[in-house]
């Protein structure tokens, strides 16, 4: 079978850089020497292992798209670039008849769902590329939905660790506390202890150095109103490895949905677990 | 209302003792001042707070449940004996028209299930009564069903703390077993590191004084292949306080049902989490 040809959208960027490593070691699938690349962007390319991937800027997108496409044929764009690009890189992927995995977080998101379902094309979009994560938090849905208030009486405490730079709440963090509330646990946002000193996960909570500069750390505890029960769940990611993989099994759901001459349909890391 | 009155048997054992202390301290319950007890049984009565229960032998029961039902209507009765009388008790509930919740694990469960069935009653069967528990047992299952081998690859550790008593493997931790099994994870009974020596419970695992005769301490631990990723879920429960709440909320759910008419029925801990 003829490999999947990828282009990784958001190079030279962490998370982009990434993703193509992992595209670039699977024999199965084909990284595209084009990606996009922000306005602000000086290099003109980047190395990825062995392989030069030339930077389009936006200004030139359109132009370098139409050559790209005569040359490779079908092509499925990863986006990881910036909440700012997020909608109008969507309408890129729309109108140019590319197929996208969207893992950039932010923008109008309702607007991002429409522009797929009235376009050709079909898209995984997922705010979190973690498997096992999504799968947890699908759990966590299923548990408030069949079980609302089961927790009734209990306390809850939330803490998360992140990088530095990460300034905002964690978006898992308060999409479970949606899930704890109908659980029957009274608790808002602001009651998430969030850690983002260095110094501190270092010596206190045992993030290693390699690490310090991006993580996910989350940690639930319940407690019974009598203080006899005790629950505890815990969820801690170092670097990026596990949203990459991720990314690999989304890119492949998103071909098999191609296959099937899928159009006009926005998939979710739940579909991408559940392969139907 | 009329309080629901509930025969508790299995006294002076430790754990009818706290769910009859319980129904003692509800407005809504009665307590029947007669309760089933074991051959061996030396006592004739015992004290739940103020009120005194009268312990009936198994040759006597028969005689005495007849002119106790004279006297108190209809009545359900709450079972936490012994495995080896689980079938027979079983056998008398349903020969007398009783219904039950069966607390006590153990005996021939297929029969079990099937004398009530066949049987004019109704009866609430759960080996365990803590709701929170059984609610995380049920988020388990459901992620096994929905997102089999999501955690292919990663590594997994069950650790469990029971009193020195309990000789065998914890049910749940078997239970949980089964869904890691099928989320990816080969892992077999023998790998769960059992904890039963009281110094260790106390020293390493910070179980209190008060409750080293009785807990169920739960950590299920689990790392990616890469070691990025690590996942942990734990349940401490101390005491039986969490097992009497779940069979108060049983005996409610029972007491509905018979307010429904419904006959030949038996209802999980699920049933009762539902409510429905």
């Amino acid at each position: 079978m003829d490999p999947i040809k990828v282009m990784v959208n958001g190079l030279p960027g962490n998370m982009s850089t990434k993703a193509a490593e992992h595209i670039l070691q699977d024999s199965s699938l084909k990284l595209i020497s084009y990606a996009l690349t922000g306005p602000k962007t000086e290099a003109t390319e980047t190395q990825i292992g062995s392989e030069a991937v030339r930077l389009i800027k936006p200004n030139e997108r359109q132009q370098m798209i139409e050559s790209i496409k005569k040359a490779e044929g079908m092509i499925i764009c990863v986006d990881y670039t910036h909440p700012s690009a997020v909608n109008d890189n969507a309408a890129f992927y729309c109108e140019n008849g590319l197929p996208f995995v969207m893992g950039t977080t932010g923008g109008d998101r309702t607007l991002l769902v429409k522009m797929v379902q009235e376009s050709g094309i079909a898209a995984v979009i997922a705010p979190n590329m973690a498997k096992q994560i999504v799968a947890f938090q699908a759990m966590m849905e299923y548990a408030a939905e069949t079980f609302p208030d089961v927790f009734k009486g209990y306390s809850l405490e939330i803490k998360e660790s992140h990088q530095q730079g990460k300034a905002d709440t964690s978006g898992t963090a308060k999409a479970m506390i949606g899930y704890f509330n109908r659980l029957g646990i009274p608790f808002t946002k602001d009651q998430i202890r969030m850690e983002r000193d260095p110094e501190v996960q270092r010596s206190k909570w045992g993030i290693p150095d390699a690490y310090l500069n991006g993580h996910g750390w989350h940690t639930y505890s319940l407690r019974s109103e009598d203080g006899t029960v005790f629950f505890q769940f815990t969820h801690n990611v170092n670097g990026r490895e596990i949203y990459a993989r991720g990314t690999i099994d989304a890119i492949y759901y998103l071909a098999k949905k191609i296959d099937q001459g899928v159009k006009g349909r926005v998939f979710t890391m739940i579909d991408v677990l559940k392969g139907v």
